[in-house]
């Protein structure tokens, strides 16, 4: 028998119009209050009148700060991945693209049981949007690409293995004989990015490399930020540079070719990601494959996993290393 | 077609009699030969005489110093929580005890290829294990139980998160007043042993807490143990314990006993793992909580994962206090 409004007041010994105040989020009771409504009410399987029409299995993926559209874009195979894995197990999924102040409009979990959707995954947060600081409480089954929630076991975090892709960047790079490797990558404002530096402080200490701030610089994932970065760290004379995505190396390239210098005879640039761009830039770049399909798929499977309460806290993906033109031996 | 030893030597432009001493083994081959005829073979889907009467889907969890076979062992929950999902997609799952002499005898590949097992599990393995050393060249798709092989694409570590785990343990100690917390754990001849100790380090050090090593010492995952080590530990007026195991934690409460120290009232001890002597420990033991069946679920679906060419790196699980009676409050 379908769980009634009155069911959740009888078990949390409240009010008909405390528990209706939570589930349309009055703003004249507590947020405590509202939000153990709310986590009773998905507990106890409600479902509110227009969900009871829709299908029942429906999934969500959020975007934001991504471009998706286009085979090209980055987050196309994620979404995909994801997709052809859920649609096979007989899941709807609906993507929906949230800004900030959508986030700050909409309570996620009540968002979430509005919609009807039993789990999600998120693409693209950032450590400043909304939803991602509340969801160290949320209740609802979540997936976060490259962010990571402690303690919350309906969250659960997929990514490419950062350490490991830095320790085969700078591994390679050593055993072509670089020694003065720059580091040019996004601001700290995001885990993947912090997790990125990290990663490549930890390699080049395994390989006794000296860390030279002055060849360290923090931009944007663009091409554009390469133009104030580029030239600050070529002052110093590195023989390498390890970018934070593919589009960073791309715009090294081009401010390195800009100054004068070849690309890799004077300078070698490194990506990350292996976007298309790396078979069209000029010299093609050498980068790290972040498999997109199966960070979609891996999604899917921790998701599924979580609603079915096996608690996968990490599932990282193995980074490869893609040889091609933007990188030289160093001659000594 | 079924493929045969001339495809192989073909493919490898080889000899017949070349492929065929590399998959039996002979000695009189390089061992690259050797690995490069057993990868070749694997690639093209060759299958012994022995194997083609068999059925095709065959898997086998390989253990060693572990006990399993009873419901109240360690192994118990993870062996059936790998063998139920596996048994539900069709596959047969066989356990074999492999100690130091038969993983010197048998090389692990050509092992797998000759009993016709499409991958492994392996449960219980430490540093010193030959087959282990061994498994960062594998082409056989292998999930280990807290180890980690880097740069392989055809193994993925399962396993619970220990930094987790030891943030919630020292958050839950320092949020009841305790400061001098002591540490005994196994020694670090094991990934494990090694990242719960790095573990308990950085949870020190979040809540900068002074880490003293009069408070650490390291043993075995055994009752006994604790009977060399802990009284050293005592002497340093340690509030609580962190145990590396709930055998270690129970031989811990013992001793202290013996000492003639009242647990939890003058020392605080807790476990790690919650096997069912927890809670026939006087007092009841307070840990962190493995699910061994999920652990055992998440690999099989890592397995899986890699036999479809998704490279899962590493799968980690939530840990879960789980609060009994051998931590008490400090009053101050």
């Amino acid at each position: 028998m379908a769980v009634k409004i009155k069911d959740i007041a009888q078990r949390l010994n409240i009010s008909v119009g405390t528990v209706s105040k939570g589930l349309n989020g009055a703003s004249d009771i507590s947020y405590e209050i509202s939000q153990q409504i709310l986590d009773t009410a998905i507990e106890m399987g409600y479902k509110p009148k227009k969900m009871l029409k829709d299908d029942n299995k429906k999934l969500c993926i959020f975007i934001t700060n991504m471009d998706y559209k286009s085979k090209n874009d980055f987050g196309y195979d994620i979404v995909l991945g994801f997709k052809t894995h859920a649609i096979r197990e007989n899941w709807k999924v609906y993507i929906e693209e949230v800004n900030h102040s959508f986030q700050k409009q909409n309570n996620y979990d009540k968002y979430m049981l509005y919609k009807g959707y039993r789990g999600a995954f998120f693409v693209g947060f950032a450590l400043d949007d909304i939803w991602l600081q509340n969801l160290s409480k949320t209740s609802t089954p979540t997936v976060l690409l490259d962010n990571y929630i402690p303690k919350n076991f309906n969250v659960s975090y997929v990514g490419t293995d950062n350490f490991e892709a830095f320790d085969i960047l700078v591994d390679y790079l050593v055993s072509i004989g670089h020694k003065k490797i720059g580091f040019f990558s996004a601001n700290l404002d995001s885990v993947v990015a912090k997790e990125r530096y990290e990663a490549f402080l930890k390699a080049m200490k395994n390989n006794d490399l000296e860390i030279d701030n002055n060849l360290i610089s923090f931009g944007h994932y663009s091409i554009d930020s390469a133009k104030y970065h580029i030239p600050k760290i070529i002052e110093h004379k590195p023989t390498a540079i390890l970018c934070g995505s593919d589009l960073m190396a791309y715009g090294a390239i081009k401010v390195c070719q800009d100054i004068g210098l070849n690309v890799p005879e004077d300078i070698s640039i490194l990506g990350f990601d292996d976007i298309d761009l790396c078979k069209k830039s000029n010299p093609t770049i050498t980068t790290i494959k972040q498999n997109r399909l199966e960070i979609g798929k891996c999604a899917y499977i921790s998701l599924e996993g979580i609603m079915r309460n096996v608690c996968i806290n990490k599932t990282t993906l193995r980074p490869k290393l893609v040889k091609r033109k933007s990188v030289n031996k160093i001659i000594r």
